[in-house]
């Protein structure tokens, strides 16, 4: 049983709404019919092919997803690939790649899609509720569920970048593998969300473009917006990609600085002790076994050197390093 | 109550100015009138899409700030988004983000701001003493509060670029985080500006370039002029991120440095101590149980040989050094 | 006795095949004929010139094998020359590149490679058993057989994409010059299907874009298409070079990491056996012979002094590498 | 007094010169004048205003040095804006930047400069001894000065280049600090000259691409020179920064070898005294105390142990490392 | 005596050649003739400009060699310039640049050149030896010489890339310093040979496309080969670039691991022999002046300890170590 779900209003504004083949083809003059499918499956995509002679191309798209962006023209109607992301939680751990798969022609616009697209159902809660939506012309359905689709990368975007700022801060205080781990993590989102995000600017700058017949001009004006958007969030993507050259610039040269540290101490430990245990280790030698140094140990000369050269050691050491600036 | 005030000129020269709602509508033929709305709330914007009948979309981009520098043309007027940095103090802290949202019509001029643009109160200020400024035109209007917004990057960016240099000398000195925790601010504040500046460059080319009738030619010179100073902007904008590169390089390096002579200190002090340290042992040890080397050890020689070895070995090792160019 | 075969279809619809040099020349009209020539010898190539007066430059370019990919028109016919990978195995190893030379006329297609390949063997196939497959024009044909080609990258990018992101999690556990190599080793497959498959895309474009006769409209649209997934190719390939660096930096980060654990090892190592090892120097001085200093020495207080700093030194060091976060 | 002198020549072929106001405004028909303004002070540029009636916006850009190289046509004339690098001494120390704002109308070319620019004195000196100079039009006189400016850059990128292949093979022999100071200053000035000549490249190409009225098809042959010279520059300076990253690059790994060869030395060190330390210590042990020991310490054989162990270490450690590739 | 020589075919296809001053000159009506100049001082080049007429711009770029490479319409001929690059031995050590100069008219090809070029010799040796050579159109001669010259780029980047893979394997088993500076070679020859190339595209582009007068539509087809050559020699620099990214960065993390070598190393010398030296200090201390302990240490108990700790400290630390995965 296929997912089908319609919705249609005529030429006098009487809505229908119905579920199921009822209704699944192309609507007589006068009809309005935006058909919803919610799976890709071969038998409903051949029951599309058979009512509504979609090209077979188009049809092979719509079964396997992972799609670029894109924007055919068929004869009296346009195929358009749009894809969208989401996630869930305030951190960003896994975006969910959303594709819709749409043929708009002059009386009908159908929608397929794998998954549940939040931006799309809630414009069909919109036009069920209120018909009027669907008078606007179904162009400008297709733009109010694209633009749906698209802003939410927003606020996507934005958490990716005040994560980024965060870490950076963080790295600069002491680095932790976890963070390294985590910034490429968002670089990979990053290099996925420009992927997809970057050839949906040019579809949807041919939508604004062009004084197609399908699409009003009335409605061009806000798929430019849409583009307008696009642009925005590629160059946040780019911007993205910036300060996450940052935050690996950030962790190299904290490791490294970390590293001068670590060598700093060791430098002033020797310092101090490798000095300290010549001398023990010079009075610790067998004088009765070298009768010429013997006596002339046996002094406090000696005695009052030693004491003074353990005391002085340490202390010239702190000096020196302080006069280069070591500490 | 709406934040509005209207300065008016009609066609014989008079001039008029008030605050409130008053003439805050399209003026009659012979009377040109520019509105600055100093605030974006629903209610001033819903008086204007009232009594200006401005797009939709037009007015939602000014109820939400952080738009996109853009132009676009609605039949009879163009509606325009200019963005502009200042700061404060001498070094360049925290960036001050000024959006100007403007609808340009034949006879009007409607600008919506949010905060206080300084360039925007300089020109109002002079057509309200002089109100042949009005009479040049309400596009050449619209070009000097675009000039004075653009005009105000080039003090940030010089100062930018200054500190930069400074900074990459005192890396290069002795490197300490504060400095490279202050690049990538000035590299996160560089990122911002071409993110605002770069589309900026277009619209105004666009202004330049067409001999839009709401945008006489004379004007039009004046536009392209603004083009310049963003083509610099940009330019400079890219100069400083390869500074940027510099200082990050610098960094990385001088830290190396670092470690390097930390390195060295440890190898002379080890070259020194170590041999030595072995020379006191070899004394220390209990010859009286070794009645083999007993004899062998009590002679001048070996007397003479250890203080030659602990003379010998610090001169000879930093000879050594000198010659591998250490020091 | 050169390696041709042939495959032809009359205007009735009949099937022929045959091999060796029969039929090898222009069909008369009505009859479609589709050449496939499995060597790229000197001797074969002089028939093709003979019989179908091929420009030389065309014939030289298919007598040496790695050309680029590209379209040139002939009067009558094209000249494509189209590239793509296979490779064996579940990790990429070693790339094979196919080259695939073809000249296309309104009548015939001759394709001339030098191994054997895959996806044309796959439609040489289907069109023995169905010769249906030839009446969609020799155009189509063309287009099945680049399809192919060019589809077989797909899998391969996955592969790799994988395994770097495999990689880059190792790299970051532990990093093993082996891995660096591993990358290496991708990142020149990747550079050398770049270099292959982005001109091949404009080659695309071309079939895709011009109502060329040879090529019919409803063609043009399945080559548009292979561009399309072309462009998807490429995109990954850059994706692919982005998480490359990834890994590069994840190495270099890695190791860095790595140096600094060894260091604060020898420094935790230093900071407790260099003081101990004073103390015990400390004690194996020969006090006998220090008469000044030998009946201080024989308190209790100094002994129970070494105990306390016996222990106290290496507790001591440890809790203030605890407060610098080295542990 | 205001700076100025004029060079004419009339229709005849005689020649005038004069410093001062005289002759400084638009020369009659059939009178060719070349007026140059060695300074940029308000007074000065407010007689050109009032005498040939320039633009506002480009006697502005006279007033304010630092502009961008540019092209502006008004009416009757061209306002150019062009810039060149000298610099003294064989190193490149400091670039002077000079800028020359010119004026080119039909039959008059006024020059604007604050500084005394090398090549438009040597026009100016030829062209006072060899009046024909100015018969071959003022456009040509122009191209003369522009071509003077730009193939100054020459010599600048060439030293250079030169000096950076000098610093990367000194670097590789033995980095300093110097050499990095000295190489981000050859990028600050590459990065200086590429700001400057980029967008000058454009409006050459300007010059010499439109058959301007005021720009004869014969000059536009040489503009086009010009051109192409700062093809040439442009891609050396391009060329310049590639090799920069060459020399940042050698230091860098200089310095890390710096340190491999420190650490070397360190673990060689020590991997010679540390045993030899043992040993010694070993036989400093007060073996009366170890009744149990001490008369297995009186062997001759452990005698013999001793001195093997002493040779033995170093010279194993030393065929150890060889067989690592360390030395 | 300049160093002319004359290659010329007339109308009934009978060959002449001569050496020196004689037929230097626009051929007559029916006459094709092929100038070769080997040397560029300035009285031959005079003597080109008094016969022929050429542009003074064009004679000054043959005089001073090291152009950019162009194509420049002078009227009645082509003025072109073209450069490719030799080089001797297996190993890329030193390229030979050659520059070729070409005046191409409708009856005569003018090459100017300073150093031997083989593709030109080549070329001329065969139309001396085959008079139909020249018949084919001086345009195909052209052709033949610069395809040639372009030609000879290919086996030069086969061999440094060739090079560049096997650095970089050596490389990532031991890093030499020789290793570097090669890489650093190849890079320069890469950056010399893409500032070379990367116009002369253009120029072939030019020739390929446009349907000009002085080259038939036959060889365009031809100049579009070499195009292809470029575009391919280009895209192996591109790709050579990519290469020598990773032979760098090969080279710093074989550093950086060859460095973490030596730390393990040192690492697990100062894990055995530092708590070594403790224990053999700890037993060298004088009891005898420490009566509290003496007795205590007498017993078998403490000397088994001693042992003990002498064998257990080396080999607890290597398990430690191998826990870590150090080793």
């Amino acid at each position: 049983m296929a997912r089908f779900r319609v919705l249609e209003i005529d030429a006098e504004g009487r809505k229908a709404a119905s579920e199921g083949l009822t209704r699944v083809d192309p609507p007589p003059a006068g009809v309005t019919r935006w058909i919803d499918l919610a799976e890709t499956n071969d038998e409903s995509l051949e029951i599309l092919r058979e009512r509504f002679h979609f090209h077979p191309l188009a049809l092979e798209d719509c079964a396997h997803l992972d799609q670029r962006p894109k924007l055919e023209e068929y004869g009296d109607h346009l195929f358009l690939v749009t894809q969208g992301f989401t996630c869930t939680g305030t951190r960003v751990k896994d975006l969910d790649l959303h594709e819709l798969h749409a043929f708009l022609g002059e009386r009908y616009l159908v929608t397929v899609h794998a998954d549940t697209i939040p931006a799309l159902e809630a414009i069909w809660q919109r036009a069920t509720e209120d018909p009027r939506s669907l008078e606007r012309g179904l162009d400008f359905v297709y733009y109010l569920i694209a633009d749906g689709l698209v802003d939410q990368s927003f606020p996507i975007l934005d958490r990716i970048a005040g994560e980024l700022e965060e870490i950076e801060d963080q790295v600069l205080e002491g680095p932790r593998r976890s963070q390294l781990s985590r910034v490429f993590q968002l670089k990979r989102h990053l290099v996925t969300m420009r992927q997809v995000l970057s050839p949906q600017r040019d579809t949807m700058a041919m939508l604004a473009r062009r004084n197609h017949e399908l699409v009003s001009e009335r409605t061009a004006l806000y798929f430019r917006d849409v583009y307008d958007h696009l642009s925005r969030i590629n160059e946040s993507i780019e911007a993205g990609r910036d300060l996450l050259g940052n935050a690996v610039e950030a962790y190299l040269s904290s490791a490294s600085n970390r590293t001068n540290e670590i060598m700093k101490y060791l430098a002033l430990l020797s310092a101090v002790f490798l000095p300290l245990a010549f001398v023990v280790g010079f009075f610790g030698q067998n004088f009765d076994n070298l009768p010429g140094i013997r006596d002339w140990v046996h002094s406090d000369t000696l005695m009052l050197s030693m004491v003074a050269i353990c005391v002085a050691t340490p202390i010239g050491m702190l000096f020196w390093f302080r006069s280069k600036h070591w500490f």
